[in-house]
């Protein structure tokens, strides 16, 4: 089959590599129908994920159809179309008995590990560990791009962002960085109620893109007063109750402390990659709350039926579409995606 | 009356002020039979706290009986033992109406104003604002000393502690700290069915203290291997549920960093003095939750419960007893604390 191959820092080709077999009686290989190109594989790309070893195929996110099952495999068949969320659940550890499939130890502590620690989905086929417990069916009538961003961005949204943020009816909710996972955050905020979503971007182009998925207000980063626009929002003026990073820099992290009210939270959706600096000399009296982590994909059943109820336009985010053969096209345009507004892009088997 | 008297850093005297005087219909004059020294009053005499002003009485933990009270006060009357919390509830603003007095923004926005904002508790006589939504009655038999600490160490260590580090039946809670506030945690981490305790400090007579004040293990800080000996006390070695910092500076917040679990809860006690490191480049994806904040004094009701019906022997931390007049005494012992192997002192009116 051919496959998105990663080849060290800077590294890539869409080359010939062998289909994947069953290992354990629990996988199943499935024919990917649709994926796509995340954010972290462009971090991969540059080599900040050591464990990433060369001859990796990459991607964590697919639609696609099972094709062979494990023996251990009993309530999946050869022809089901599935959700692949990127998290892999093993159903049995301590960790995905509490449904905090992130933390999986049976695959190693880490339940990312699809185009990490074993091939992932950007490639014609795909072994799926622990199927069972990690795959959901596509029901019938719904199509892959509704449900394709399901399998990460929309979940780290909800659970990372809004969840994670403690966003309770009426509050004030205020997303720092309109990107795929940060529009993520906007877009399932008012499941939860959210009175007031601000997104907060240095992008005139995002700051639409996210009104036009549910921002009731946007601020632009850049202004000189943009903290004290965002606190204006709040009803009293101290701030907002939920402040989402969801870029991973210091600056940003310190405008989500800065917006934040007294008992609000803070909710870290950033992949960081150096230490920032936490001012507990003033926060430690703050009251304030402080969540991060990655994504247990633990809500993918419920946001497949808010996209079944029509509460949830899943697919909004798609703004580019390519086929399996223009793979290396569809991740120059993503690494360039501000200049082209790309949100995200979806590619489909030839 | 005689009062102590803050002048500026360094600054002290036990000297003669005019008497406290109602100055608001929901006010209340008490007689200060009871009061202690708090780390934080140490804090203010290093000029830490530039809000405290020259000529202000120091002191924010009292147990007094009542002598006069303001015309819109009904359910209080003279001669009635209360306890006076650390900090005021307006009973009315958003964040009191919550019981999240910590920031009543009646008062200015931080609830404790005690020998701070306003005249505090380490005087014969104080002023208390808010008093019937402040103070607590003392119930019939039950001694000054067995709440003393309900005015503040107690509940710090329980709600920024046990409560804010989210502990359940079952949980692995580790204090890195054993002064009055660490050892309030531990005295009331069993209250939320903490499994395992382990206190963690550098001074083996605070161990033994905590040891003897409900901590099922103790682990030397000094020790080389001290955050491997913690995780080892854990079920998986993954680390612990809660880790509460109690001491407030960068070392002891990396001790706690570095012991808790995925999906385990940071919860800051310490005050801290200057900013501190967070590796949000290693946490990002650790599912760690980190709250932090000064004590709301919503707990107190709960903890007098637990006094009366001896579940909390919150008099234990007691080890030094003075008088009033002795005040400059006390201070001198609080203030070298761990040469004298103290916890709290108790001065009683003359």
């Amino acid at each position: 089959m051919k496959a998105l191959v990663y080849h060290g820092p800077g590294q890539k080709a869409w080359e010939e590599v062998p289909d994947p077999v069953i290992q354990d009686p629990t996988d199943v290989i499935a024919k990917v129908d649709t994926t796509t190109v995340c954010g972290t594989d462009l971090h991969i790309l540059k080599g900040d994920v050591p464990a990433v070893e060369d001859g990796r195929i990459l991607g964590h996110e697919a639609v696609g159809t099972i094709t062979e099952v494990g023996s251990a495999v009993t309530d999946l068949k050869v022809g089901d179309r599935i959700i692949i969320p990127a998290v892999t659940n093993c159903g049995k550890c301590s960790y995905c008995k509490k449904n905090q499939a992130s933390h999986c130890q049976t695959v190693g502590g880490i339940g990312w590990i699809f185009g990490h620690l074993i091939d992932g989905t950007q490639a014609e086929y795909v072994r799926v560990p622990f199927a069972e417990t990690s795959v959901h069916k596509v029901p019938e009538g719904v199509t892959d791009e509704q449900v394709l961003f399901l399998t990460d961005a929309l979940p780290t949204g909800f659970e990372i962002g809004i969840l994670n943020g403690n966003t309770k009816p009426g509050d004030t909710v205020a997303v720092v960085g309109a990107g795929p996972v940060g529009l993520s955050a906007i877009m399932t905020a008012s499941l939860c109620g959210a009175g007031r979503i601000i997104s907060v971007d240095m992008d005139e182009n995002r700051l639409a893109k996210a009104r036009e998925l549910g921002a009731t207000d946007t601020v632009n980063a850049g202004d000189a007063d943009a903290i004290e626009q965002v606190r204006a929002l709040s009803n009293d003026g101290l701030g907002v109750d939920v402040a989402v990073e969801a870029v991973g820099i210091p600056a940003t992290f310190e405008t989500a402390l800065k917006i934040v009210r007294p008992y609000g939270t803070v909710a870290n959706v950033g992949v960081h990659g150096k230490p920032v600096e936490l001012p507990l000399n003033d926060l430690w009296i703050s009251n304030v709350r402080l969540n991060m982590g990655l994504v247990d994909c633990s809500t993918v059943g419920n946001l497949l039926n808010m996209v079944r109820s029509g509460r949830l336009n899943a697919a909004a985010m798609a703004t580019h579409r390519f086929t399996m053969d223009q793979m290396l096209e569809a991740y120059d345009l993503f690494a360039n995606a501000a200049e082209h507004q790309a949100v995200k892009v979806v590619i489909s088997a030839a």
